[in-house]
């Protein structure tokens, strides 16, 4: 899979046997490691930005506090902005000429409207301009092990959205599933081709946790991509999420983590 | 407007002011009324029972559990039952020899979908036997006055349902709106066609107030519906909502307010 998202790179020495160098994006990083587990090193200000949907789907949003979410992407350089359905024209329109993606939702926040529902939903939204989907998988199918029907509802969107060139990720709504259902989502997923599994909807129970996160990138592989959402709202937060194995943040703090980061890389 | 509801029918004696015969469908009452701005009489347990939409909607719903409510609402004989688009076939197969109608969501809970999305979910619903759909309005642009595409939004869904012999309730998610934005958006589901302006989604930052109700019903005058919905538990607050000049009410308390109004009738 084309990763949008910097990955960190890291090279061993054989002369060194606790030293690694770590490329993140463009900047490089030698590391002292203390244990084999020891963390990554911190992602600086703007290869965090890169891993940010900078987001706003509040059903009371308006079109003005969507250009002002744009305009801030634009500045920080964001991998996307995340929208709601009515507002992805706007949105890309005024992101055309910049490399933030515009990423909607599909389904959302319950999950439970019908396939056909969530594939016209999909097709509207790349035709309005979303490169990128956002879909809440049928939950109550999957408490149900009806597993035929949650991988046909996820494949059905996935290639409305691929025939597009656009990218689709699985929003399982930890806070509702058991271990085993996490797990069980995150295998349907990717045998329906999604590019992504997603933690949380914002709208649930609670948001994206360091556990959810290690448990999805676990089950995945390094192959496909994680995204943590969902009350991300500090530098700590995010970072520890990224630990944890996610790549992609959905936050609508995304301006507040990146002045984090950029004090915290002047210290 | 054909009213499926059951309709108060008052009646004075001339012969004796103080007194008002009501008939709540079938079963007539005298009342002795205290003040002329004295309270119905209580409608009884079965009258109750045709104003209730037997309601689950919670994503992790699964299909056991929606046909346990399709049998609670037939041996209740609710006007409806409430569920998820994904659920809409299941129900109307389960409620097909019986007078309870099917009633699913539309652009739920956000409402912030495009119209085309809407309308193919109201298709797609209308297919699976849906002959009510409560569709949420959208929020953001009813905020930024943007009243032609609010009108347009809800007009869409109208023109698909009618087709079909459906009734629409638009929810307005009354948490979310001020005074001003409530009797606008009471407005704009009257001229579009709609049948029943509803209160809430339950998944926002409150329920049906009786002051919300009472606005509504203010604005659309008698002939259109009103529906109370979310956080509605007792048959107090049921009746508090029918006074306040609800015609349905929203819950998924339907079988305990019906044993309530039964207890209180025997008394």
């Amino acid at each position: 899979m084309d990763t949008l998202w910097p990955q960190p790179e890291i090279q061993e020495s054989p002369h060194a046997p606790r030293l690694r160098v770590v490329r993140w994006g463009k900047s490089w990083q030698a590391v002292r490691w203390q244990r084999e587990e020891a963390p990554l090193p911190p992602p600086g200000p703007e290869t965090l930005a890169r891993y940010i949907d900078h987001t706003l789907l509040k059903p009371e949003s308006t079109p003005g506090q969507i250009e002002a979410l744009c305009q801030t992407a634009r500045e920080y350089r964001f991998a996307a902005v995340c929208v709601p359905p009515v507002y992805v024209a706007l949105a890309a329109d005024l992101l055309a000429d910049t490399p933030v993606r515009v990423c909607t939702v599909v389904g959302f926040p319950l999950g439970n409207t019908s396939t056909t529902a969530k594939v016209y939903e999909t097709l509207q939204a790349l035709h309005d301009g979303a490169e990128e989907i956002d879909m809440v998988l049928a939950i109550g199918l999957l408490k149900a092990s009806r597993d035929d029907r949650v991988l046909q509802d996820i494949h059905a969107v996935v290639e409305t959205a691929h025939a597009a060139g656009a990218q689709v990720k699985v929003i399982l709504e930890t806070g509702l599933l058991s271990e085993e259902e996490i797990v069980r989502a995150c295998r349907l997923a990717q045998a329906a081709g999604a590019d992504f599994v997603k933690t949380s909807t914002g709208f649930g129970p609670r948001g994206a946790t360091v556990e959810d996160v290690r448990l999805m990138r676990q089950t995945v592989g390094p192959d496909m991509g994680v995204k943590a959402a969902g009350g991300i709202r500090t530098y700590a937060q995010a970072l520890d999420l990224i630990r944890a194995g996610a790549n992609r943040l959905g936050t609508s703090a995304g301006d507040r983590l990146v002045q984090e980061a950029r004090k915290i890389s002047k210290e």
